[in-house]
């Protein structure tokens, strides 16, 4: 019956830093009909990248063997700040300057002949995690991607909340130790600075740089790779290496007292934790941070009504809940 | 027109540590029909306080010369955690131990033959000012309240936002200052540790004690008073009492980051601060807030859509909020 499932496709796509994933998923189920992934080469600009997004929406909804009038809608994440309202991205500094003030809406639309709606990379992330991931049937969750950031996607009443500015869910930049390491933004103390994987990165350097020994240097050599990836870190944890092991105990430490911040506030009925660290690690990384988290917590009754999980759908849920919000935004 | 204004009257009560305040308000307007004052007299238990709550409310109603048939409902806002859907006061450390789980609904309810809702001091207080006050037609918004503790409650798609345990908006126990001075609950580097009336009258005798001097000691012999209130503390700021405006900045300075965790969580379009220090010291207090708010915004644009603002209810907010709120559940 592919056709009558094709009249309620969607296209999502996640446009990153590296990589370009889109897909085309069963409206009613969030079943992948049809995949297809592109390098960004994010050197070429914007409209050389926006090119390749159409590329590859082309790509996956040929893969869905879907005829392409049973496409609804493309909804796309984006790696920084966007005006959902107006369709342009604000910024997006993994990509570049081309993208200031980018018109990705009436690009692709113009490309593609399809109502385009456009939301930042977490956001629609928390959409996907929550309409067909771990955070399914709540209605009031809030997801934290840790990786090189810490970004939030906040669901409200069961649906995406994006504040007056469209900038909710900036968990990573709550100041959470006054007088802290300096964050990516120029101020000091906010989460991302504590607990992302930059900063488990540069507490390891700062490590080695004063002498220290880590297993982390050799399997930086070996991999070739100039960044410490969840999987090194991962690796040298679970190897024992004491720089690392220590290095992770303070971002997990730094994870829970954000999330202790965010329940403290919210006292939503989820918090789903995303990122590499949480896949690579797995129950091992969630565990002290809902320890640290439940001590902060001013209220100690039923501390488990407020579920701490991982995130379920991996790298895919940003293209998933891209799908899912542009369904939703067609609806309205 | 009383009689026909009588038909949507609505009681609300701020049942307090020290005095109970009940109000009639005509629920087209919030305007304040009538209005009883008592002490709470909270040594004599919970179920005397009940009886003084009862008799202030008939007060009120009487004061307002409306029949007392064209009254709707009653709402109460109490100093701790509720179950509102029970109807049970959970907790009221400043009320004594009387009041653990003590079903103040039914108790109300059966000495006033109508409905009665609950919920704490700062939830109605943050409706009052949602609705009648300096939140008056904002969707989504958050009051902090700052005296011996700091409080908040949240305004979100223009309702009171609960929670899935009621205990949403405490926004005195988010840490901003990991490794800071102990909170009143018991963790270290909270908000209400940092911020509240009661920090800055920490740092202030830490000072004394420490041999500076100050006005503040005079102040508190010339008027009696063990506390520094916010009228000693505002007295001795405006008379530039060094050890005080230093108290005083720090505590502004952390304010301003609690504020900022909250507007890059929930990008609201209102952050509304009242309590007795803002009350006293007016904009001088609200401007270094606002200041050091904004520097840690992670969305530097339009800022000011963001307004911070000083609460507009003074005491009045709470009892007015409760009664809001009893209409609104009444209706649901």
């Amino acid at each position: 019956m592919a056709r009558s499932r094709g009249e309620r496709a969607v296209v999502g796509v996640d446009l990153g830093g590296t990589s370009i994933y889109a897909v085309v998923i069963d409206a009613r189920d969030g079943r992948v009909l049809g995949a297809a992934k592109r390098k960004t080469e994010a050197q070429k600009g914007a409209d050389a990248v926006a090119e390749r997004v159409s590329g590859a929406v082309e790509q996956a909804i040929a893969g869905s063997q879907l005829k392409r009038k049973a496409i609804r809608a493309i909804g796309v994440g984006v790696p920084g700040p966007v005006d959902p309202q107006a369709g342009v991205v604000v910024r997006c500094p993994n990509l570049g300057p081309s993208w200031d003030s980018y018109p990705l809406v009436r690009e692709l639309g113009g490309r593609l002949d399809l109502p385009v709606t456009l939301d930042n990379d977490v956001n629609v992330g928390a959409v996907g995690e929550h309409t067909y991931g771990a955070g399914k049937g709540t209605q009031d969750m809030l997801a934290i991607f840790v990786g090189t950031g810490i970004g939030g996607g906040l669901i409200l009443g069961g649906q995406l909340y994006t504040g007056v500015r469209y900038s909710a869910g900036e968990v990573g930049h709550m100041v959470i130790a006054d007088g802290g390491p300096l964050c990516g933004c120029g101020e000091a103390g906010h989460a991302e600075a504590l607990a992302s994987r930059t900063a488990i990165e540069r507490d390891i350097r700062a490590a080695m740089a004063a002498g220290r020994e880590s297993i982390v240097s050799r399997l930086l050599e070996e991999t070739g790779r100039d960044i410490m990836t969840a999987s090194i870190l991962g690796d040298a944890y679970d190897a024992g290496d004491e720089v690392t092991v220590s290095a992770i105990h303070r971002a997990q430490y730094y994870l829970g007292l954000l999330v202790s911040a965010c329940v403290n506030l919210l006292d939503p009925e989820m918090i789903v934790l995303g990122g590499g660290l949480l896949e690579r690690m797995g129950d091992a990384y969630l565990e002290p941070v809902r320890r640290t988290a439940q001590q902060h917590y001013i209220n100690k009754t039923e501390v488990d009504r407020v579920a701490i999980v991982r995130a379920s759908l991996g790298d895919r849920a940003g293209a998933i809940g891209a799908a899912v919000l542009a369904l939703q935004r067609l609806k309205r």
